[in-house]
């Protein structure tokens, strides 16, 4: 076994009606779909939508951190 | 019709003894009161004050567009 | 007494299973336990782990800042 | 007269389907609609839209500085 | 249908001889070979290369936004 | 009374001939003109003219925080 | 042949127990065995593990990039 | 004798009714007191707070280095 | 011949009534006259003078790499 | 045992007369005396002495994380 | 006439025993020294010398313009 | 004797086949061959070039000072 590891490091950005924290789970779990070894995340931004003077969307700029696979 | 926008941004500061999110609605909600067409918000800073050893109030910094009007 | 004070910022990484706000809390908190006069938090990063496609901690770095005392 | 002057900033968003200096130009266009002595800006951030696989919009974000009138 | 998105980023550099705005347009045109539902773009970076002391290539960094599939 | 506030920050550039302190209080005092509730300053920028290889104006960029009044 | 071409760029992490250099031929070998055409890297952060007081890996952000084929 | 140092930096914020340059005389005669073997200071913000549409403080953020002793 | 060379970047601003492309081409045809082995520029900045409500000149600030002779 | 932990992070320049990796070792190292329980470092800063045209020492600032006991 | 110039910006550090701002007309002196056809400068950076507990140099970074001539 | 000296920064990039530290002295070397008085440099910027999926140079970004002779 290699005694070092890489990783990749994607950019997506999550969204959620009720909060920041949520739209973070969104964005992971949409992760979790087609990746494999997802290990850390990052928060680059926070902004949103706002309808009728209101929140619509709450939107968070992740990078998402996963080991490839083998290395 | 012009096939074109503009639009401004301001910069506001929510404040909220709960948390972020709802500073951020506080803010959105301050500017609703005077501002038409509010489109998005983006989050700056945020930052809070500290009272006896806890947090008192979240405070968030926001940038808020809006399209102008007739533009 | 002096006409001015000088405060000392430290930097701390708070954690939450729950969610950025407690992990803000919790950070606060135990900074409690050993600074007196503390008065101010500002965020300088969010970031979490992933455990099993979900995220495990929340991660909020903050300066925090308190007064010198007899400053 | 006074030996100083005051200046204020103000950010908007220009859009154009044609580019990024006519975006520009479109902001600068609409400011002064409004605003007198306009005197110089600044190139915050440029983005866009895309729609059917094309740019349908440039938009780019500027910072208008002005004199305050008898400043 | 889920009551939120998605979107994934990715960073391309465009190139072009005639200008930026052109680059911004190749670069999106490459994208759209290969990406479905590409939403937006942002601008990075701006630099080219010189050749015999004029402008060869202007060459602009963006990240592309684009909705995940089903999500 | 509401148990939160809401403040709005604006971007103003002071002058002096004389310094870069001198140049914020400038700018604040004639910010103070016509806004209330004047809290905070920060500075974003400080640069000048030179004329005859000496400096005729220190420029200071300053965001001036005020409260929104019945916030 | 086209007289421009487009880039992509992907984010890894490499890392090594004896060095920054050794993390960033790492992580290229490690891009090396999937993607053709690579071209540069950009170094964007640089930190690493401690265990029992010493460096156990020293880590490198990369930014690593390569030529669309055909484009 | 080591031939070569290590430094600590500390983050504070001095205060002063006059000006930026005494707020950071302040805030280094404040360290003075407590730390030895100060060599160097970075000015990291400056900001202020504002009563009665006068600068009231002006607030200055330094790090401030010193020589670990024996190292 | 030495196996590696050495760069030099200065920083200039070009200015251009009609665009930013144009602004850029006039920096560094002016930049060819006084140096050989100009290789790539890189925007640093874009701003502007606006005049009678409109822009005047488009000014954009290009770092310019040049090969160091023999090296 | 608490479901979450506390860290606190330091910033620290080391210096080595060899080169970066060692400068970083160097602090580890000075940090490892009196500190317990280092997780992780981060580099901020790359500088360095020359004396008689050669570096004389490489200094390489960090920020050092490590759990707060009992946190 | 050409209907547009190019300047040049060179960085200086200067330094003062007595503030920053003496600091800044001391770069711009040395400066004027050699180089005509000055025009702004901008503050980058500020920070200083300690000794025996006090300020012994204030040092300001700065970018200086000028307009190279015939241009 | 003056009692405060004037630095002068200029931006260079070195590079080597073997590794960073090897790039720094390349380019403090070049300095060196035409400018006095070199005092210290800072590390801007890494990156480098990919030959055949291996590294072919690591290229170093510095920024170097020195005083100006009789300043």
């Amino acid at each position: 076994m290699s005694d070092h590891h890489t990783y990749k490091k994607i950019e997506v950005v999550g969204s959620s009606k009720s909060g920041t924290d949520d739209a973070i789970r969104n964005a992971i779990a949409e992760c979790a779909k087609s990746i494999k070894h997802l290990e850390w995340f990052e928060v680059i931004d926070t902004r949103g939508h706002i309808v009728d003077g209101q929140v619509a969307h709450y939107q968070v700029t992740l990078k998402v951190g996963f080991r490839i696979e083998n290395s």
